[in-house]
């Protein structure tokens, strides 16, 4: 299909995964760089007139995959596909930043939860958002009342 | 890094690109399929949970970028990391879709805007949204005030 290449690399606060906020109510307002090389940097014209931006990136140090596993703080095993497990079939994470400061070809975000040094494949304007009264969440809610007996509202 | 492989194909009413509605306030509902292949199908287990889901996909026609260029139904350049443009340093499209039935290694789903045909990466669940009210949309916002004078509620 094609060969996937780094357009630059996280600069994140997470030197090991066992770091990075997980499960339930766990908070992501982690600061950060997305550090985008010279060639692509061109590439970011106008962005900073989105506030939030979609970050593709690959799970650089996740090898194989499991079709089913078990989240973090969850008691039940699930497909990967209804999880953000890096162990996926193409190891590629996908976070949504706030984006509060472009300068040159470094981007200050709000919101990481990469490992520093991530590769980043690409970046998309977030332009819309499906109203939170629309979605359902399936084994998370789930998992929120069994943890608390109380659904958050995120 | 990794290299890419198709868990799926997605079946789509688009034949042709130019068949695809794009620009302001394009409509999104067209139905389609997710097809996994029987290999990744187990990865689906309790898919049907989410309302709604990232599909990442593979914009298998396109060959090649720009780092810079205008999108449909815009008079102005904009870099391709502040647009959807097919043609970006890795050819990845991410479109968010309504998850109405999972029927095996079919995922019935409202809101596609990829070819028929096109190679499925990935899917997550969609779990939490910004709110509207938090988000700027550059250019978009821009673009819509320039067409008639007023900024759509999305």
């Amino acid at each position: 299909m094609f060969t996937p290449i780094a357009i630059g690399y996280a600069r994140t606060p997470y030197k090991e995964s066992s770091q990075i906020p997980k499960g339930l109510g766990a908070r992501h307002d982690a600061e950060g760089i997305l550090d985008i090389h010279p060639e692509f940097a061109p590439g970011l014209l106008d962005i900073e007139g989105f506030s939030h931006l979609f970050v593709l990136w690959c799970f650089h140090r996740s090898a194989g995959f499991d079709l089913i596993g078990r989240p973090p703080i969850e008691t039940k095993q699930h497909g990967v596909f209804a999880t953000r497990s890096p162990r996926r079939p193409n190891p590629i994470g996908l976070t949504v930043v706030e984006l509060f400061r472009h300068d040159g070809g470094a981007l200050h975000v709000r919101g990481v939860d990469m490992l520093d040094g991530t590769p980043i494949l690409d970046l998309k304007p977030y332009m819309s958002s499906i109203p939170m009264e629309s979605l359902r969440r399936g084994w998370l809610t789930e998992a929120e009342l069994r943890r608390d007996g109380t659904v958050s509202t995120p």
